[in-house]
């Protein structure tokens, strides 16, 4: 699963050329001291499965990890709303909630 | 997908002083085959956060994250059953269904 | 699927009194359409249990109507964002966000 | 999503011809005692939609649905194992391993 994202992204906020988010960097190391761990267990996953390990400490070991992910997702979606998509409805342009909703449905049951 | 179990498992397997999986070297290939481009993803998803990507984009990655996520703990899940859960079962130790059940529940809905 | 915003919205809409919710009578056409089979299967379900119905069976019924169910959420939190959650943006009144985020939370993995 | 099971289920319990499950009375009570107020539920958010009850408000409700039915789920897929898989594994009959698996994974996130 390739990530398919623009090389590099130019200066201009939430225009329609290219959208920048901008999350604080608070929000931004949040999310990264969230990552970094989550990227161990993903390598510890492997390991444990190198070595044989009892296949239900494997799954437990996984469900937490999607559970980590979850809450970046919570945090990540939250800064979105109070950013770039309120910004974007306020200077009336509504097509933002079409893509919100698009995306909210990924992460929904 | 075809999981073949394993042709013969050594004594102390399922035992219950350490247990250990006896996944085939075919599924333990698959199992990494998948959870090194996660790897790769989850320093793809801090990359872009680094660099302000719009949320969305990073939204979307995380959301194709979780579902290759699912996917690795579907074809775990799957070789425990037909491994170490079977084999508990057949030698008697039905104690084994509370503890699948307990692990099937945290990634259920 | 086609969600057509209220042509006109009666005065004392989303004000903070008593919230009212202005879902078109398509749209609540549209919803009760759906939760009539889910509200006959649950009851099918019911008579499945009571004849000893294979649980096999009665599993794959219930998974049916979470997805049914699922469907029916996407379509209120569409209507939603789509009606009060804009108004009240376009209000200056920011605390929807939260509120719609609490909901939003609740329905994701 | 009409439901199609088949019309009568004859008595022998489990065997190729027409498996039924053989829930105690007890487990059967507690998951009809759960379905009774979940398909109350069901008419409920049917009404809240019919009188314009503030979105929110529905979806909060429709949450609360789909946890009940999640408990709902795991009584029988617990039950399920116990029983009818069980005893199909204890007979030989291993086939039931891949049937269990297919209606676990629709149950998962």
């Amino acid at each position: 699963m390739e990530l398919n994202l623009p090389e590099e992204l130019p200066e201009s906020c939430c225009s329609s050329e290219e959208r920048k988010s901008h999350q604080s960097e608070k929000v931004k190391n949040n999310l990264t001291t969230r990552l970094n761990p989550i990227e161990g267990q993903i390598r510890g996953v492997k390991g444990l499965i190198e070595r044989d390990t009892y296949c239900d400490d494997v799954l437990t070991q996984l469900s937490a990890i999607q559970s980590a992910l979850n809450s970046v997702g919570k945090i990540l979606l939250e800064g979105h709303l109070k950013s770039c998509v309120l910004e974007r409805i306020q200077e009336g342009d509504e097509e933002v909630l079409d893509e919100f909703l698009v995306t909210v449905k990924k992460l929904m049951k």
